[in-house]
């Protein structure tokens, strides 16, 4: 895995695999395929590094001249986030968003005085986790500032506490996901948080954006697992979390829990970690409509008996998946397929597997084996790859989250569905999948494919638009686990009212008086 | 049931059962019994309502004469909760923190214009529920207001909605723990929230306070149980909620849950609801040490395999139980008993129970059958009954709560216990037991009997301050469920830092520009 990601690409160059040929197979036959040629980084301009000189100064002079660069690789590898808008806009040569240098602070401390420094000099400071913000998170507004520092967490990368008896460990933000596992692992536990961004995303990132992992169902959404927050704000340090529940007061960890870099940077993070699984299985369960495997997933939340992941493709998602021979075993009989996986000691998944597989069997749904789930495990972390080489083939693909109660997901199913082919035209792909539960609720999680046409970026903004209506109109969230960034900032008034709007103003002001903190990001 | 409760006791009258016997001789033994007399309601004098006449015309108009009362009676009854200080100062004939008026809004709406006409007059408003406060959560300052306005949000008592897909409830914040079951149960639906104030408490102070009830371990604490919240801010209305989870910036319904009416008034909460249990059954286990009963629940919270009910308490809180025959059936073998409750469908209730006594056995508890267990449950919401007659024999009863992380449980269990036992001195007796548990942690209630000596008062702040210190020392929280109110403000920068404090005040002034909600309390 390299260290940092292109700004034209996702992940690791060496395991970017080309499309499966099945797949490709398919979007010749749906979309005109164009080869798009990618320009070379390197040749790309950026900016010059507006940093004024004074403020250098006293940056070195907190983290060292080593932790202060300016070269343009540095500043390139931290433009912008990997939303397919951006890949789009680097792809077109547009790095205008690279920050005038990039600060690798050690600790908490520097961080707090990177902070005070800043905020001296006017300076905007973009935390930086593992640049996967898909709702332009890494965005911040230049103007009014003397420069954009991209406040990088990487060196901040120590498994700072262990507490065996209260089940607790706590991390430095910028611990990605596979180190985070790693350094648990070394002590028998988990954290067993596991997003599509897991092997580059960060432990600050997944609290900051309130992430939400694959494998949520049985460990629970980042902000479930969070018992306390250490954060630095322009005005001072915070800590949070004395006890897993309180009374005193409202719950203020959950205010900087989705603050998006806005109020401060993470610093520390204690979470809940459960023992390092001794069994894993996946397996696939069809049903004969996205509606019935729907009604499935709520009944097993209702009755309190989940699996550890439980996840539904609809009919869309559920053929193009099936074209692809490695995911589902060769089993093409449609429908929809859901996959079911259980972690833990080897007794309590052959007991919950149990049970669940009755279930299941009784609402109607038809076991698959393990290959459905071991494929979706083996390729769990692959979307964005697919994406790049969809891009390459001039093939716009982007997604749109939201999650609502259960007795309005079909509305808000439907009306995201209409919204985006209607905005898209012919022809387009919508393919859709269940990611999330709740006793009360879930996820809808939504993949767009279209051609790029003439003005991909303009054609985006419209769909996403529409879809955005349609999400706030039929009652559901703006976002369920990608947060709010700058693309979805023009809709946080219809989630929280003008009420909350100025909430979270009063919030930001409190504590960063200047504004200095990502500025643009989460708070209109 | 009364429909209010006097300002010098607990409930209703024809319930206020005299002491048990057994407890009586038991203090009797320990306590130089004392008899006290209690004034009469009628005979404490009240100082003159102050509200001026302009303020009373215009909230008239809001919501009619018949529902703005200036007599003693309905004022008598407003005044203050029911810690024990309230309740010394109510027998005591002090009855200066009565409210000018009482304000009876029939529904959100009025409540909103309410708050709009209160700050123009700058009339401090105190919203009312049950009136259960032990924190002096209806304590507000009057210096600086008008006149402060006692707001009963007793007309407020209907079930707004109910979600049987979603498995959701919208109910109206003054509907009492009994009257929201009984609706609820006519759609064969259960909230499950029961704490010790269930038949006086409301939903609104549920959510207000960070309610958690005796069956936390299967329902979930009051916050885990909400999903949506109205609120009516003095700068406008809120709603939240719009999923179970969402990533669209920080979950601001944890602001107001906690916010104890000094952000606004709940005016509708959704909560999460379950099928009303087909069956429930609760038995007593008996462990050699408060340590060992300790580990056990740590186990099954670690295995995620708690029960509904699960409360454990140590040597001496066994030791005066055993001494009422009705509460353990005579058994008194010594050690200390655990209360472990089941509910739901047959079946799970059964599974669930087997798994648990598996586990309880192999860790060396020792089966006590269902009588301890029915017994506590008939008892369940007794106890403030009993302080009462013990008040009324000249001993001082009052509890102090907390919560902790696993690895830090006995270590605040000893210091508050060494606090309260060296502040009050002999005879004290001071009992305890875990109500609530967490993966992670745990809470303590203690519930502490002296005699009350010549400065009662005074007597109770010097051990409460001494318990506090050592819960702030030893790492733990403020408050686990009680609140905050004016009694733990003091506090509250232990808890969440100069910085969170100031979020607070940001908060505050941002909804309640005008300081006239609940002043005083809360935000210090």
């Amino acid at each position: 895995m390299t260290s940092q990601m292109h700004p034209t690409r996702w992940g690791d160059p060496a395991r970017a695999a080309e499309l499966p040929e099945a797949t490709r197979e398919l979007v010749r036959l749906v979309f005109p395929v164009v080869d798009r040629t990618v320009p070379d980084d390197a040749a790309v301009a950026l900016p010059e590094p507006g940093l004024p000189n004074e403020a250098r100064t006293d940056l070195v002079a907190v983290v060292g001249a080593e932790h202060v660069a300016t070269d343009d690789t540095s500043r390139r590898l931290r433009t912008r986030g990997k939303s397919t808008t951006d890949l789009l806009r680097a792809r077109a040569g547009d790095l205008s968003d690279a920050p005038d240098a990039v600060l690798r602070p050690a600790d908490g401390d520097q961080v707090q005085r990177v902070l005070e420094v800043a905020a001296r000099h006017r300076v905007a400071v973009v935390p930086f986790g593992g640049g996967t913000s898909v709702v332009g998170g890494l965005v911040a507004r230049r103007e009014g500032y003397a420069g954009v520092v991209s406040l990088d967490l990487g060196r901040m990368k120590r498994l700072l506490a262990v507490d065996p008896v209260s089940m607790t460990a706590t991390l430095e933000p910028g611990l990605r996901g596979p180190e985070a596992e790693a350094l648990l692992a070394g002590h028998g536990l988990t954290l067993g948080h596991f997003p599509q961004s897991f092997e580059y995303a960060t432990v600050g990132g997944f609290a900051a954006t309130r992430s939400s992992g694959q494998a949520s169902a049985g460990y629970g959404r980042f902000d479930d697992l969070v018992v306390g927050l250490a954060v630095a704000t322009p005005v001072g340090r915070v800590e949070l979390g004395r006890a897993p529940a309180s009374a005193a007061g409202p719950d203020l960890r959950q205010l900087f829990l989705g603050s998006e870099g806005a109020f401060g940077v993470i610093t520390a993070v204690t979470v809940r970690v459960r023992e390092l699984p001794e069994e894993k299985v996946y397996e696939g369960w069809r049903w004969s409509s996205f509606a019935r495997g729907c009604e499935a997933m709520r009944a097993l939340a209702q009755a309190q008996l989940l699996p550890t992941v439980l996840r539904l493709s609809d009919e869309n998602e559920t053929a193009l998946n099936l074209a692809d021979p490695a995911s589902v075993g060769g089993s093409s009989s449609g429908g929809c397929l859901m996959v079911v996986g259980f972690e833990g000691r080897t007794a309590a998944v052959a007991a919950r597997r149990a049970e669940v597989s009755t279930m299941l069997a009784d609402l109607g749904g038809e076991p698959g084996g393990e290959k459905p789930g071991s494929s979706w495990a083996a390729g769990r972390f692959h979307a964005p790859y697919l994406r790049d080489s969809m891009l390459d083939a001039g093939v716009l693909v982007e997604t749109v989250e939201t999650a609502t109660y259960w007795s309005r997901l079909r509305t808000t199913y439907d009306a995201v569905r209409t919204a985006l082919t209607g905005a898209l035209g012919d022809p387009a792909l919508v393919l859709c999948h269940v990611s999330h539960v709740y006793e009360t609720g879930a996820s809808l999680y939504f993949t767009v494919a279209a051609p790029e046409g003439d003005d991909p970026l303009g054609r985006w903004a419209t769909a996403k638009g529409a879809a955005m209506s349609a999400v706030v109109v039929s009652g559901a969230t703006i976002s369920h686990h990608h947060g709010v960034g700058t693309d979805h900032r023009q809709w946080l008034g219809d989630e929280v009212g003008a009420v909350g709007l100025s909430v979270l103003r009063a919030v930001k002001d409190s504590v960063d008086p200047g504004r200095i903190m990502n500025p643009g990001v989460l708070v209109p």
